[in-house]
């Protein structure tokens, strides 16, 4: 018999869908409160949860074998004063339309100068100003996974071209040039788009930083729904404010929510859309765990394992 | 030896465009100014240019045997009172792409709740409500020719339903269901997001009428960027102002600019986005009438005729 512990804001949601999937051999403990879990997890070998809420229960766990995270970061795990003699899995594979849909519902606004014209509009002026188009125009994926690789498609159907640059993956054909190491310059130097889609590890920290920044053309927009470490907020707002970056679109922040005082509130070519670029819902992230569970019942491989050294 | 006439707005980019193609046995004649092409074109056999022009000088064009029209609409050259003895061919194929554009914008801005996030921010406001997605949703295409046809390809790529609208043509794939005739009302019965992409043609007058407007969820969005003239204005009005109806955006109108103390501008869950969803590029359009001239040249039918009596 495993027993699972799930602690998840939306623990009844993931409850039933585990549940009903009548799993072999499992017993469920559910809860969205640390401290309960806490109390009632010691003999469960299993987990499924946000990181921000597994991080707690940890050492109150010694059966612990198998953690599924219901969320693509895991960062709250990687704390190296937390242990690390377990299998920790992430979501994966499912962030991808929703990603491509918040990327290209900001690069369209942009190109179609969408908010120029809701401006005009509450003026009462007729604005023919003609717009863009996504045709010919380059984007670049600072990071190609499975996100990045959904981008990349959305980009193709819209006829752009597409700059990626990644550790060392050149596995998607929609991508149409590849950068790695520190070729970040040439990477950068022709883009009219940059998307941050990176998880955040210590070789990514700051990797968009004021070098990087310079290197971009000054008509490019930076959208970030990847994770606020892998930015240099002070250049960031610099470049912005002195006008070396067309705009920025951003979901996500060193700190969230973004502090009342943050200057990116009075940076005028900022757009702040508050950590909901891909939002986990638990009818996507359900069917990983039970699809993990079958797995481990076969003793096969489970997918989308973390490497705690690679911290992703 | 023929003698062109290109009567357009971007006269001289079209000149140097047709130039450039050393077409045989040609000979232009090009202005943006009808009173002088008239003065000058009692020989020419072909004419070039927007409809909205091409119409005033029809009368002092004898030879005419042929007009491509820049624009994909020709209804001011469908006026009964003007002569319809030559050969009229439109703008078709072109404008699939950028048409797509433009509604995946207002769509996906839609889901994702783009302007009440910018309200927010303007207001120092982390708003974190959950956005939409397009996957699943229901997409109502009225109107299914070459335009409607790539906006049911990007409908797919986003994992939407196509519903489609037409006379009696089935013939794209990525239509889910057709409907024609009198079934507008199964058409319009399940719709998130109607698209107006029909030509302007007394069958199609004040097609979006009040009855139909009441077959439509109250949570659907109407897009129109197609003709203003297959809307009944005061009944969208209504149905807007008393919710029965979620949001429209509206490219097109009957009277253009749309007049200052026309309603739409006081409705809030109007968007107005002033007749910029599709617009013609020589470099776009100059390839159809070259394509044209070679097949007239040939002795083959010519693409895209315009058929009088059908309207479009």
């Amino acid at each position: 018999m495993h027993r699972l512990l799930i602690l998840s804001r939306r623990a009844r949601e993931y409850h039933d869908l585990v549940a009903a999937a009548n799993l072999p051999d499992l017993d469920i403990t559910s809860t969205s409160d640390a401290s309960a879990a806490a109390a009632r997890c010691l003999e469960c070998d299993l987990a499924l949860g946000e990181p921000s809420l597994l991080c707690q229960v940890l050492s109150a766990m010694p059966a612990l074998r198998w953690a599924q995270s219901t969320w693509a970061g895991v960062e709250p795990l990687l704390d190296p004063a937390l242990r690390r003699d377990y299998l920790l899995t992430n979501a994966r594979g499912v962030f991808g339309g929703l990603m491509s849909e918040y990327v290209f519902a900001y690069i369209l606004a942009h190109e179609r100068r969408l908010l120029d014209k809701y401006r005009a509009q509450i003026e009462g002026r007729w604005d023919a100003t003609p717009p863009g188009s996504l045709r010919g125009k380059t984007l670049g994926l600072l990071g190609v996974g499975t996100i990045g690789a959904a981008l990349a498609r959305t980009a193709k159907h819209f006829q752009m071209h597409v700059k990626g640059y990644s550790r060392c993956s050149e596995g998607c054909g929609d991508v149409d040039a590849y950068f790695h190491g520190d070729s970040l310059r040439e990477f950068a130097a022709d883009l009219d788009y940059l998307v941050g889609v990176m998880p955040a590890t210590s070789r990514t920290r700051r990797i968009v930083d004021a070098v990087f920044l310079r290197a971009l053309p000054p008509h490019a927009v930076f959208i970030n729904p990847g994770r606020g470490g892998v930015v240099d907020e002070a250049a960031l707002a610099d470049a912005l404010q002195s006008n070396r970056l067309a705009a920025a679109v951003l979901d996500v922040f060193q700190q969230e929510p973004l502090p009342a005082d943050h200057v990116f509130w009075r940076t005028p070519n900022v757009l702040i859309t508050s950590h909901t670029a891909a939002l986990s819902f638990p009818e996507d992230i359900a069917p990983i765990f039970i699809d993990n569970y079958r797995r481990l019942r076969r003793g096969e491989p489970l997918r989308y394992q973390v490497d705690f050294d690679q911290e992703y």
